[in-house]
């Protein structure tokens, strides 16, 4: 039963598991006491911190260890903007950051601060020129992923750290989806991570903050962890949390080289299997195991559940699967289709074959999802003076986009619809179905309920 | 080698270490995700609460799992604050609450609220009166231990509970040490507990909010755990914890019995085989596995270090032995002397033997410390106008003590004894020798350098 949503979370490696069984054994007593099941714990605590450190590219006090990725991005931000607060209450970071990041900004608002998002290209890059464009006197901080979680499109993380640091401006890099396969490049002043993503134990966050970095850390005193984590360490999962690390970066230039294969086939087979498909993020400059793409008049979750039963787990950044309603805040910076949005992150070790019944299975999947939706009432379309009227009032991704392609054939080249939606989705997709048709989108306006999206057919 | 410092940390219970490794094959994925992966891991998380809610005695959607007691304690105090900060912004915690719930009272503080700090009787306990009488208008928490976690003292948690609940303030209890013993009686609100306490694993944490207290997460907002506990799940952690808890709690009664025996006879036996020596904590209400005691004259971190050599794993309150150099703030608001503290907090199946061993052991150990500790240059002893001064400036605890016992004898009836010390556990322990030995402390003065401790000769 093929798992293709490693981007999640990874299958336990087995050496985390090997290292956290042997770590149980000498790793549950306080590290803070003298006698010796503490001093055994120390010993590993520091020999996991050392491995971690060597494989981040840092010191070892340097990093600490923090509950999860999620805890070690809420510190790292929180503690470097308290630490430059004299500087400015002035935060940069990218439109396409995971969502520790974001609402990390949203609490750095809230308190008084100033937020620049800098958006991103078709392909979920940022520009360099856009961070040195963002920079002001006042910025305490700047954000950025080595690589997005839901598109796999590296960033330029070396240039934009050396533009923040010619500007005396840390960078915290969120390298949770990357670390496993090298260290990042460049000139960073904090990083963030997850051993999870990397096939470590749940549990286990690591943050480097480079000597030198103004660091204030917030919340109750608490003397572990150099201050930075509060509570009892976790110190088997940290084994087994360094230990894994070690082993996926000791495999990783094979793997990634077998995986970049796989997901290239991927990238170039579904568009050929599947009609009205659009690939998003970058072809070149992307993480070996990752891609996304979206299907034209698809329910994500429909799709999702499909492939599910065909034995396939996959994600998706569309509006309807995940526990919010609103579609990836990804996918809308970046520009692209969200509906029937599927995103394939393959694990280490994964098989071809599984690739290849994946590749199979998906047509059939999409087509099934497409016929049950093709079938509904066709929503009311009455013809006003200038423009048809589509009413999709009240109806979900994608029956919007799915109504305004059932009209459009008798609309006359030159003519515009008016598809009326109160559907969010809507607002990214039906921009997103012109780009893919070469209709030309107009503009939305705001209509007496929800908003009318205004397309010209051009031919 | 036996391991007497389970109130730090208890050895992993074998149902936790089989519930953790069976859990690592089916609880890995994200329990967020729909696919069967997801939904195995959901279902796991699920019952672990359902399981650990039972425990508690609250419903399982009053209760979520956090990175570490610590954590719970952090995130509590903070939500339940935010929660009712239109009421005010006072809080009462006891004096002799675990560093989680003072350093919580200081960021309160820092951040504009007041803090009022119920103190406790010789015998560790908090008296209900306290807290009715430490109540305003704004008070918009109260924090009390289940039981102390150095001298072992169970609290009147039920009594206060009432009181706080008749006057519409919530209760968190801190019940890090008591949860595997049984559930927390009386009308609590808030229940905070460590699973490491326990015998679960690290890296879990357990925070109950009943329903209908007003709680206001703080920090970035994230999904998971109904917004109070960001980050990936640990459910490995968090089944084993569950599972762990239950295990604990089957063998409790029993276990409790044997273990009050064993901690009585060392109550009993150690004032009769070691001379000097305070055993502090109420003799009745208190923890099955906690016996504290306190040895005139021993400097604490050596006599661990003597007992580590004899293979006793112990730990100590005294300023000496932790990392941070302030006497134990417990032994110090219970007004019981600090120097040459031992806590000793037997495990889940602590053998006998083991006890009578320790017991043939301590005496040894305490008379070498002493006999170390006796050998320095005696302090500058010198005749003042109407008193005899020892100068212990510049050292360090339990030093000032014993130049005051060994000038005492010279002392005639009814003259006084000014000891000049700057080392901060002098406060605690010159007013505890006075107790011990029936002579009169006078109090304290500010010298030229350090403080001037005054004592007076009753016989």
């Amino acid at each position: 039963m093929p798992y293709f949503d490693a981007a999640s979370a990874a299958p336990l490696h087995p050496v985390a598991r090997q290292a956290l069984s042997a770590a149980l054994d000498d790793g549950w007593a306080d590290p803070g006491r003298l006698y010796r099941e503490g001093r055994k714990a120390r010993m590993l605590l520091d020999a996991a911190r050392e491995a971690a450190a060597e494989a981040v590219g840092c010191r070892a006090d340097e990093l600490v260890f923090t509950p999860s990725g999620t805890r070690a991005v809420h510190t790292g931000v929180a503690g470097a903007l308290a630490g430059r607060r004299r500087v400015g209450r002035h935060l940069i970071v990218s439109a396409v950051e995971h969502s520790s990041v974001l609402h990390s900004a949203e609490v750095a608002e809230a308190a008084g601060g100033t937020v620049s998002r800098v958006g991103v290209d078709r392909a979920g890059a940022v520009d360099p020129a856009g961070y040195a464009a963002a920079l002001r006197a006042d910025t305490a901080l700047a954000v950025l992923q080595s690589a997005n979680h839901e598109v796999g499109t590296v960033q330029p993380v070396a240039e934009v750290a050396g533009i923040c640091r010619a500007a005396g401006v840390p960078l915290l890099v969120d390298a949770a989806q990357s670390l496993g396969w090298g260290p990042v490049e460049g000139d960073w002043s904090l990083l963030a991570a997850s051993a999870h993503k990397w096939g470590g134990p749940a549990g286990v966050g690591l943050l480097a903050v480079r000597k030198g970095v103004r660091f204030a850390a917030q919340g109750p005193v608490d003397e572990r962890e150099s201050g930075r984590a509060p509570g009892f360490e976790n110190i088997p999962a940290v084994v087994a949390a360094a230990a894994s690390l070690r082993a996926v970066r000791a495999e990783a230039a094979r793997e990634a080289e077998r995986l970049r294969e796989l997901t290239a086939r991927i990238r170039a087979r579904v568009p050929e299997l599947v009609p009205d498909v659009e690939v998003v993020g970058d072809a070149g400059r992307r993480l070996p195991g990752i891609v996304t793409f979206s299907c034209l008049y698809v329910d994500g979750e429909a799709l999702l559940h499909e492939l599910d039963r065909a034995g396939f787990s996959v994600s998706s950044g569309s509006s309807c699967t995940s526990s919010t309603l609103t579609p990836s805040h990804v996918l809308k910076a970046m520009g692209v289709l969200s509906e029937g949005n599927v995103r394939v992150s393959l694990p280490a070790g994964t098989a071809e074959a599984d690739v290849e019944r994946f590749l199979a299975v998906l047509p059939g999947a999409v087509a099934g999802v497409r016929e049950k939706l093709g079938a509904p009432v066709p929503a009311a379309v009455v013809t006003a003076e200038d423009a048809l009227v589509v009413d999709a009032l009240g109806r979900r991704c994608p029956i919007p986009v799915i109504e305004l392609a059932r009209v459009f054939p008798g609309v006359p080249v030159g003519g515009t619809v008016r598809v009326l939606s109160d559907d969010e989705a809507a607002r990214l997709d039906i921009p997103a179905w012109c780009e893919m048709r070469g209709q030309e989108y107009l503009g939305e306006e705001p209509a007496e309920r929800g908003t009318a999206y205004l397309v010209r057919r051009l031919g």
